[in-house]
């Protein structure tokens, strides 16, 4: 090991971003997880999470310390100990990518640590982490969290990763109180499509590229709709379109579902405050749930707070 | 009428160009068809063609001249009569868009004589020339062959085009002498299919309007790969899987069929005649079929040659 000690500070994200479902990305500046990485003795391992409650802490279930162990097989380093404290600055199960972020933290995390500077290592080490809870090696969320930016998987199996810096704009992400799990959200979706559904969210797909490309919000806002995933995903997520024509109504250039759900976000060029309380309000009065809400513009990946 | 004559070229187009059915289009410098409109007395409408037998000559069901009097239409104009000359520099039916050459031809020939410029008219008029022959109206080949370069029809109900110039590169494009008809290609097609493709298939798309956007021609080459249309059409296309890889193997960045075949095209920064030959050659040795074959690269969209 290089250093003794490294503290990571890594984004939410939104998976499954518009169109471009198991392959787009978009890395938010807020909210963040904290993960310090302290090396210890051989052999000791453990883990401390603050800020959430129910998330384990022992090192072979924690996405975070899990995702930092793989790092370390994959480098062949064997021999080591750690305290990991985790500092979740988001709600788990949300759909805004908590368990990418803390994998990446973790990564990123015991990377930094060892002196590893390979980002296609750490993205792998960070995937594994998020297999943990999602029980398949996804890389949309863990891409966006690690590169920031919009990112697009353009072949999951070479694990190519684009990346794009998006255009400005705000992004406004509602959280209603209830919970889907990443496993359940793919149950409901159907194994084949219709050809026409395919075709559409390719060409949706193609035309996000070219508005983020060519950094158009408007464009990015209109072609964020989704045939292949929310129209299923959205019965568990109960106002779902009511809680879009709000936004909508309240000049929001794009509306989606944020990973599997349940959270629904906005995008907008302006009046930002005025469709977070419409969609606050829609959920509560057409399905009576409450909602966390806030406001946030695309961000930067992971970084090294600190090493020492 | 503004004019009495316009000479229009028009030229050959790959669509469904690698992993965008029905919605990536990639004009070809050549070949191309040559459409010639002379203003007659109201009422009288006749259409010549040459380079090619077989093709109806009857105004009303002839591509070219029904685009054309379908562009009269939108514009409110009913007391005309023309001829009209179409020299075909292509084969019908082969997979490289020669239906909506002729229909964009036929389109801006009558537009050219009016003195209309609304591109979208022009494209609707010859979408409705491939309609009459392809029984649905498809934008992917008018468009490529109107706009030229690489376009993409990113919503085909809101009729959006996107157009972006692509990298230099060489395009190999051999015909085995077989004909396929769009309407059988469409009929082997499932009606749905696997999400696992849809998703791959969007990645894909993603990727390659990256590529072309960065002007990156290895990269355009690898995201050639489709799993919605070419695995059912190569069937009827015998010897394709031998015909790829013979390309492959010369040295080819990626290789596709043409619209829905039989053409097979490879693209490529060297050795171009080489591989041309390889693909000739092995669709002679795996399946007996003689080929027709050129070399052209990217092209401009159609042009008016003389007004008068």
């Amino acid at each position: 090991m290089r250093y003794n000690k490294a503290v990571i500070s890594s984004p939410a994200t939104l998976a499954n971003f518009g169109p471009g479902f198991d392959s787009f990305g978009l890395c938010l500046d807020s909210p963040r997880d904290t993960v310090t990485i302290q090396l210890r003795q051989p052999g000791r391992r453990e883990v401390k999470v603050s800020g959430w409650s129910g998330i384990p802490t022992d090192p072979e279930k924690n996405t975070a310390s899990y995702a930092a162990m793989r790092l370390a097989d994959m480098c062949g380093c064997e021999e080591y100990g750690f305290s990991m404290t985790i500092k979740k600055g988001m709600k788990p199960g949300s759909g805004i990518g908590s368990s990418a972020a803390s994998s990446v933290g973790g990564a990123l995390a015991m990377a930094t640590l060892m002196g590893v500077r390979d980002e296609s290592l750490i993205l792998e080490a960070a995937a594994m982490g998020e297999e943990l809870i999602a029980g398949s090696r996804h890389f949309d969320n863990v891409a966006a969290a690690l590169h920031g930016g919009f990112t697009v998987v353009s072949d999951a199996r070479k694990r190519t990763i684009l990346r794009i810096k998006p255009p400005s704009f705000q992004i406004v992400v509602v959280l209603p109180e209830i919970s889907v799990e990443t496993r359940k959200a793919r149950e409901v979706l159907p194994k084949s499509v219709p050809l026409s559904d395919a075709v559409s969210n390719l060409s949706m797909a193609a035309g996000m590229v070219h508005s983020m490309m060519k950094r158009d919000a408007r464009a990015v806002g209109e072609y964020l709709d989704d045939t292949l995933s929310v129209p299923y995903r959205k019965k568990l997520v109960p106002g779902f379109d009511e809680v879009r024509k709000s936004a909508l109504d309240s000049g929001a250039l794009g509306v989606s579902l944020g990973g599997s759900g349940p959270a629904v976000f906005a995008i907008t060029l302006e009046n930002a405050s005025k469709i977070k309380q419409a969609m606050v309000r829609t959920f509560l009065e057409s399905s009576g749930l409450e909602s966390e809400s806030f406001i946030t513009v695309p961000g930067e990946g992971a970084i090294v707070e600190k090493v020492s």
